[in-house]
């Protein structure tokens, strides 16, 4: 199977940017399936039902969030009606939706999507270890589906890397997400787990994070308050990667990093 | 002038790697001027005396730290007689050594190396963007420096962003250590500057951040105290990055990911 | 000199408390001089301008701020027409308003009143005793100013601490504000300054540090997101305490908690 | 029920203070149950099996722990021989020793203790309120327990007020550890648990929070490491609260803040 990771869609421009390449790259990479992490898309903070939508209509099989999943109220309410948008799956029992999802694809596979949120630097969550191990323990990889992807989304590298190591072998990718900066670290684990430490950004990069430098800057200098930051709208780079996989076993083959346009070096997987 | 940087050198298995490749890399990449990140040399945390000359001796011309840069107290102690070893510029006023140096290379060129150390998610240092503003108004790129290299060690991208932009035009590479994994981001930013958020680790990455992974697991499983962490012990990648910069503007001219061993993707500057 | 000090004031119920009693307290203790710390008094989040002026005219002396400085972006242009309003004193150079204020009493005696921020847990100013150097090193207690107080605006219980051991003996009173509790550790330190950890919050305490409780607790509990914090409405403690000084040396003589109405128990000087 | 609640004691000078007065004081207020949390008893880190075995044999009838339960190691392979020492409730499953005990008085009556550590600016634990959920279901305050402690062992007022309310009614007390300063708001909330956000500690308060404060305030200066702290060893005060229980309900009928000794205002409950 061959799968396509993006990481965090920042605001307008990285929105447009996934919408006007996706469908091409689709084609030109003969994707099976595409993952994306949302949680910026909506101005860079949240996502809307809207745009969830425009995005699952454009390409995208199966989204993932994480600490800005609650920021758009209106996302809240209408999450258990987008099966394929998963939130932490480490938030407390009874949290609107869900930590994971199964999507079937056109030709009757299967692909298990897991999304979790590190501790370390961010809000005490559940832990995630025991969160990926209750999902896990319902499915088998190469077994009920075949190929399992978890977004570890996280601050620090010692904690995705913990990821990585831990479920290699039982999933086929394990990515990080939430620092907004492609990792050059990909790789295939001794277990047979691809790996990346973060997927980075789909936005653009002239900027920090994604939201416009001079006002980010400035609260850096001055801790007195700015503006509220509004998305940079320069042009984004796509940033991701491409996973091949082994249909039977569901552990990874190759893996690529993915990247096209905006200020980046790009990278174009060539299996 | 042509620069390497390599990130923060962890234990033995790093530093050999580092030692063996070094003088074979200076030739072969025409190099002028190597600076490395050394916090983690001695045995995962912080640097002794003897390994600092050891570095020193096999071809790196200047030596950055971070956080860890007072876990070996006999270092403390030499700081002063080890002038091109600079720790972070923004430890409040007294603190033994400097936070940076000139390096005069045998053709007659200078190099001022800084190293600073952000402040989110780390110790409540002096503002490091004052400390750095302080330095350069002493020097002049193109003027009585040839080049500049700022070593922002730091915990998140965000302020790593911010130091890039912020110096953008007025060094030639502000990158980032700490996080021990290489970024992709490695670019020429609109005002000349060289950028990476981060160098990563001259270290074994069959692990946690350089640490044995196992150790590192169980802490994050069972919160209950483990044995001392280890650095792992297997082949190092060699990790950072080259940069050429115009002599007479001290800018950079072009940028390229240095990966040498191990477990990631080779990279080798072909300029 | 009778020194009055009134821990955060939080939304209508702290201000209406403090408002009601001063006049009568004033009298009552033959106060000299009060200082408030007013950083939630608008609806828990800031201090707006009016509430300064109504808190100034209704016999408050000078006031303090903290983290919460900021709130209220109309304070911000008038706080040079503020003098008696300071903030903490180590935001960077160039921020707004003073962090020190010397207030003359009407009998012609001087009063300095310094505002600082600690740092662990919280925001990453500028080294915060490096700040009040340079503020006492401008005025000598017994000498230039009669009484000098310490606001240590700050989380940790060890920090506040770290100040009063510090500056024993060169203020009249370090007391702690920020965690909205008031401490039982009132006492003179061997050097002659009182000191408290934390004065507490003129507040209502049946609710979360001065807010709603229901949903203060739903955050803790649920993660997601919830409304807006509200400040709660039940009658307010006032809470503070009493110092008096020897106005030819500044130190204290005596130390006495104020605690008036509301849930806690009541404390009234009685010297 | 007569019960004496001790905080964190501090150190040799924190223990022998405590030895010294005890069992005077068990006589003195007729004491049915005294709990102290001990997690700093052995030269300010951990708990010793034989320190533990000398405070139980000394007149405390359950010790809690904290963040330094583990500090010593000896204690890790003990704590199932010591049923009546208890550590945070909210670590994962499998972790050495129990989060609660039922002690039962020799009179026959039977006391839940209760352990647990907040989140907020701490280690990453499970969810602290859903642990504490779990022991409450398997006891009935007024029923099968005559009383019910539960040491809240967290950094912020506001985690510690959210345990207050939300099992304000179903313990018979809510007691805060960790800060080493007893706060002045001990009172019984509207459904009967008495509340007091932290105990204090047992300790020389001429200190930083019961080290040696020369080291620690050297150490908030100059960033750089000193040597390891030291309790310090000047007279302890023995701080903690009384409450008096109704044994058909559970509930707190008086609660008291007990000191004693060292630089603080004593305080003796005379009912
Ligand atoms: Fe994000
Ligand atoms: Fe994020
Ligand atoms: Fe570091
Ligand atoms: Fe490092
Ligand atoms: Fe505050
Ligand atoms: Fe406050
Ligand atoms: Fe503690
Ligand atoms: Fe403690």
């Amino acid at each position: 199977m061959r799968l396509l990771f993006l990481g965090d869609i920042v605001g307008r421009s990285g929105r447009e940017a996934v919408l006007e390449g996706l469908k091409g790259w689709r084609e030109e990479l003969s994707l099976d399936m595409v993952v994306a992490n949302a949680e910026n898309a909506s101005h860079g903070f949240g996502l809307s039902p809207q745009i969830a939508r425009d995005l699952l209509d454009g390409g995208v099989d199966a989204i993932t969030l994480g600490n800005h999943a609650w920021d758009r109220k209106d996302l809240i309410g209408q999450l258990d009606q987008l099966p394929a948008v998963v939130r932490p799956a480490n938030y407390p029992e009874g949290t609107p939706g869900q930590g994971s999802c199964v999507v079937t694809l056109p030709c009757g596979r299967k692909v298990l999507v897991i999304n979790v949120m590190g501790r370390v630097f961010m809000d005490a969550l559940d832990d995630p270890f025991r969160a990926v191990e209750q999902i896990l323990s319902k499915h088998r990889l190469g077994g009920t589906v075949h190929a399992a992807v978890l977004d570890v989304h996280a601050e620090t590298t010692s904690e995705k890397m913990g990821f990585g190591h831990l479920y290699d072998g039982r999933v086929s990718l394990v990515v990080g997400t939430h620092t907004h900066v492609p990792t050059a670290d990909h790789r295939i684990l001794r277990g047979g787990t691809a790996y990346q430490t973060d997927a980075g950004m789909c936005g653009d990069y002239d900027s920090v994070i994604g939201m416009e430098k001079e006002n980010a800057i400035r609260k850096m200098l001055k801790k007195v308050p700015t503006e509220r930051f509004q998305p940079a709208g320069g042009k984004a780079t796509v940033s991701g990667l491409m996973v091949e996989t082994d249909d039977t076993t569901g552990l990874a083959i190759r893996v690529c990093p993915f990247r096209q346009g905006g200020d980046l070096l790009p990278s174009m997987p060539n299996f």
